[in-house]
């Protein structure tokens, strides 16, 4: 809260209680009188000012507005820590130099399977294996995935290959069990705002990659990462997916300019989840392309051996050969935007 | 699944496939060859075909789009149960001729607060007392609700008023302890795809109001209600909230034309809350009333006896004169379109 | 423009510029030093100063956002003449107690059949009578109107029922014909901020009613009614006509909370389009009675005597019965809220 | 219109109608009954079936829905040309495998200041000069452009350079004068839905730059390329420049995607204007970049040698420094994706 607009007919009595109130807070009211409207500009560290705090002063007598200047979120800012936050993950590293792809199918689905894809995205050059155990859908009657089945699966992808594993989790109660067998936690789209989760992944000591609601701005999206920070977890890496908007061709609108203007606010790394940005395999390889040009530090790409078969999303992953192609397609644009993959 | 599209060029192999794959599954293909395209008709009893078998038809060799025509979901169908769903709570009746109006605070502040405000709604009509334990906040630093206390003093307010409580759930390992004090359970915008929080109220006995998500379609609101209703739990109220659009003179944009659809679709009861609706307290009445003429079985609305000094949310907040005053505004609409408030 | 906020490392000379700038168009800037921004406040009449000094000030060296607290827009600002505005057609008022109904075809077809639907809506309470000459078509293979065979059977529908005529103009060219047969003329969503056209009928004496655009802000659509005013016709009517969202359910979404944010930043009538709104002609008449009970200041259906053969939009016509029935529906509504129709 | 899905309470009689109206139009109907419902498949060529004759079929008795499945427009589609339309203008070539640069001032200012762009850019490697003579803008009280004044100097600007122009229409009425002095003639987004301007332009023998509209779907876009080639003028380039979206960190949402899901639907070019896509000038470098590595044919950026001094979108210029520097950049991003620049 930086920033009160008054009405110009505020009395004088109205001004000083703010003035009282703001005091109240150890800051300081300066006061400047326009023609039509008066302003008080706030002095002092304002950033301890709660949205609650502000909340009461928009309702006081003669206030039209109240205009925050400074961000809300601290942690997350790179006016806070200017640097980049670096993760490294058994070597893996996100937010260096060098962009790593985390790839797999949607879901888990069986262990040859999976396995079979672990094997194939290493080979073409994957840093990452992924994979649903515990798998939001729309509907109750889909397949919702194969649990703590799911997670042994990874766990032997993972010892097979050295790929680490990246899971979601979807329920606090599932976080033990999911530590076990991951080495970083992803928090879905729908779940962006499950303040209990977040709050909750903030205790523990993996990496959490982020993804962006479904309709969340870029503020909301700092935010959350925020919760998560504020529990002492700083290792928060964001991932665009894509957003909803009012255009069906694609599944979503893959919003790619998230990525610079995210690389401006925050220190934290940036990936990009072409797949379901756009939600069909043929437009995946050009979108990635486009996120490493635009500046992302990695790539999320769902690989299904045989989409045909997928229990979900297989309309949108990439078989193993085409994957390979777009591994070695996106090398000449990492280094011309100075990186490597 | 109900039409499978195929290009011209898919060969009598393609279309083989496809036919065994839908025999595989009790049904039979009607295939209809235009000029342009190869159409498949789907005969039989296709509202068991999940999404996720659907989509391996869809990455079948030939096939160019899979239409659906039946509803993905069935017990939250008006096809399914044609009449409508009555819910009695403590004898206030939702879904029924009367309209009922949950009213009190966004947040429980403290217990004579909540008291005071619980007696006045009360004298002004209201059926429900509502009121946050546990508050979902965009920020980590603003007050997160008082937990049980919070609730220990709706069940107090209830006690002296007489109204039921209605109170919001963030995480399903809170059920037990909301579920000693409260009537109705909420599942807020940001949970309404909070899917193991959906299935855990569905496993119990009260009425669940769940609210749409901030950028929900119509028919994810009914999946949602779907998931609560797959667990044996058919007492599910709808209520819309707003959503999300590129308008900023509002804090959402409250699509009052959801309640005719829904009424349309669904047996369930569809309320509204222009609070949240519109974000600005001025403009709570007016929405309040189109809301009614619109056809809606009920009403949330907060009020709050000091919005000055609320702790959220007090920039939408009703005092209870203007509470009072607009109950009786809305008898006459009520009549009009042949109700009762 | 009206604060701006400058970066704590501003230099001196940084501020003095700004403050020599604010000069030169007789403005002063008013200093506050904070502990993380300078604010200059800006004393004086800033309404004259337009968006492109404003953008000049944007780039100036220590600027990091330039605040408007003024509208932009003056002669429809309610701050600038705070007495609604009443427009008069051949004796049908809009924008009075009592609320009009526009009805109509979307298309003039055929002279038979316009004096037919005029005579009927006449019968059932309507005050203008509506039809497309000029249609704006989305495929340029769909009719495209009769042209001005189609405003001549306007004006003999007029001329029979005595209901004065609204017809939309697509054209600037068009705009004489158009005059000669037209009461009031209509801007459509699309045209909204084609400026030619809007500056064109802003030199004509007739009222205009202005849709909202397809994505229009309240402020974009204020801003088009300011560019008719300010040519000097100030017999603006603004019509809330649904907005584009991610929702399918319904041809747009109506926003029916931008009518009571209307009444309160302008003086010029409101009325709605529940046909355009929804798209589907079950939904219009809970729609039609939502938006009287917030307040509109009239409504614009859309009614043919045989929805199957409309040349265009007959799925959101209202059957003359049914029309019938809704105008006798509205009536306690419109009491309700203190009106008439 | 290519299936008509009945309620399975559909009369032999309604089946019939329909039939008969489908052999009316030369079309056979091939009916597949369902347990839940009955489907008409449309046998012939139904491309010529207009929106108007699908809607009539809708509102027919037993009809619940109507599905198109081939694409409403045609000389626009890929399927009707399957070969790339290369535009050569002047020697400058669109389409082809070099990547052109569209790049100047937003607004035409001033001979001076145009022609000091236009030699910087050109020397920086731009193909072609903009700059807008006529513009539209939100305000009636911003600055509208200095006419044909700032046609002559584009005119002029061109002779100095050997740069081709690019300048926008507003108005049917100032083709005439425009045609004179322009090379390409650009239709804004706030246009893309002026139908009549569109049909003017069709008749015109110079290519067409077709913005998006702000809430354009791909679909529509496409069709109001189709209302241009329906005239005869085929040489059209589309252009994304972002959508509107719940975002506001940015002054739309560039939708990257929308590049190679209209390189798979048409024949015509595609290009990006990256600069109001994104409203800021240190953003648009990185989804320039993006845009090349997406598939973009061309690129359209604003370039300004003094944006503090701009009259107008100072904000989103590039200065000829920083456009020279990423001229260079993009040449390995280019070479990535098999191009030049």
């Amino acid at each position: 809260m930086d920033i009160i607009v008054l009405n110009k007919k505020a009395s004088e009595k109205d001004i000083r209680n703010i003035a009282k109130k703001l005091e109240g807070w150890g800051l300081k009211a300066h006061i400047s009188r326009g023609t039509e409207k008066i302003l008080i500009g706030v002095i002092g560290d304002t950033s301890k000012i709660t949205e609650d705090e502000e909340n009461a002063v928009k309702v006081m007598n003669g206030v039209e507005e109240v205009m925050r200047i400074l961000k809300p979120y601290k942690l997350a800012s790179r006016d806070f820590k200017p640097q980049n936050t670096v993760i490294n993950v058994k070597g893996k590293v996100i937010g260096g130099k060098k962009i790593p792809v985390i790839a797999g199918p949607c879901a888990v689905e069986n262990k040859a399977m999976l396995i079979s894809i672990a094997t194939k995205v290493k080979a073409a050059g994957a840093s990452f294996i992924r994979g649903g155990a515990f798998k939001p859908r729309t509907s109750p009657y889909a397949f919702q995935g194969l649990g703590e089945e799911g997670l042994q699966y990874l766990a032997e992808a993972s010892k097979k290959t050295g790929l680490p594993v990246v899971t979601e989790i979807m329920d606090p109660r599932d976080l033990d069990v999911i530590l076990k067998y991951t080495d970083i936690v992803q928090i879905g789209a729908r779940n962006m705002q499950n303040f209990r989760l977040l709050l909750e992944v903030g205790m523990c000591k993996k990496p959490v990659l982020l993804k962006r609601g479904l309709s969340a701005t870029i503020k909301e999206w700092l935010m959350a990462a925020e919760y998560i920070m504020s529990k002492g977890n700083g290792q928060v890496i964001l991932c665009e997916r894509g957003i909803r908007t009012f255009e069906t061709a694609t599944r979503n609108t893959l919003d790619l300019s998230a990525v610079p203007v995210l690389k401006q606010r925050t220190h934290l790394p940036v990936i990009v989840d072409p797949s379901h940005g756009v939600g069909k395999w043929d437009l995946v390889p050009p979108m990635a392309k486009a996120a490493i040009a635009a500046g992302a530090d990695g790539l999320l790409i769902e690989v299904h051996t045989n989409p045909e078969k997928a229990v979900s999303d297989g309309e949108q992953s990439l078989k193993p050969d085409a994957f390979k192609k777009l591994m070695k397609e996106l090398k000449p644009i990492a280094r011309a935007v100075g990186r490597e993959i």
